[in-house]
């Protein structure tokens, strides 16, 4: 079966990380797998920091806008309705803290496995691992604020 | 008088946050004023998250850099010698806390105020205020190894 992606139920996200709408972004894609929402992303060399290693920066990006879909996921989930149902959700990122273990490849597939922590109203904690060749070289905790109850045109301002 | 920037002291720095050899990164330049290390950066359009504010990820990127830059040109000012002198260091973060405090806009210049807070041997602690047309959008916290001392082809291992 094809997998479902969060990212392709968020209509009109411009976003550098997970927009489908940006040309030039980082296209991340996130799925359910048991209790964990999952990403699997494949780097290119203008986005490592020393030869061979991510930038930190950008494996930031990564897992910051996967929490986001983790705890988005969650959300609709929690109300027992379809992914992008009205009104649609967004999350933004209200603290981001990531513990850099060991180096983090640039050349080989890195894996994000995030769960939800708590969610309480429009606020939700999120835990992610970063693993490359099924060795944890990062951990994030993140504090995602729902910012928009309906599309974009409503024009609720983004983030508290 | 030009200004100097610490990143013009790092040879062969290929990341893509701070990177002179990276032709795709975001060439971030950060200098000394008084008792901070201030870099001031203007966007594009890919590196938003919504329209009009930047991507958190890339704004994450852009503190981690700079912190990084404040951390090295302090261990250069403590030995008193020049930056970019034998024995050339670098700096990698050991951990990154960022709060968003409001968005931060994608289409004015970013200014970004760090200091050194600590410096006990290879590593470092900075905070990083960021403004937007004189208001703080956000702050952080960064702890900064010291990864290296002697240019890369000394084969010494990044990270801790």
């Amino acid at each position: 079966m094809a997998k479902k992606y969060v990212q392709d139920y968020m209509p009109d996200n411009v976003c550098f990380g997970c927009g489908t709408q940006n040309p030039d972004g980082l296209h991340i894609k996130s799925f359910i797998e048991g209790d964990e929402c999952v990403c699997v992303w494949e780097s290119q060399s203008r986005y490592h920091g020393w030869e061979t290693v991510i930038n930190g920066g950008i494996l930031a990006t990564l897992i910051d806008c996967h929490s986001m879909a983790t705890a988005l996921s969650a959300a609709y989930d929690a109300e027992g309705r379809p992914w992008g149902s009205e009104p649609v959700y967004r999350y933004a990122t209200g603290t981001i803290t990531v513990r850099y273990l060991k180096p983090t490849s640039n050349e080989h597939p890195i894996t994000l496995r995030a769960r939800l922590v708590s969610m309480t109203g429009r606020k939700s904690q999120v835990h992610c691992d970063v693993f490359v060749e099924n060795e944890k070289t990062a951990e994030a905790d993140t504090v995602a604020i729902r910012v928009m109850e309906g599309r974009p045109e409503s024009e609720e301002t983004p983030f508290h």
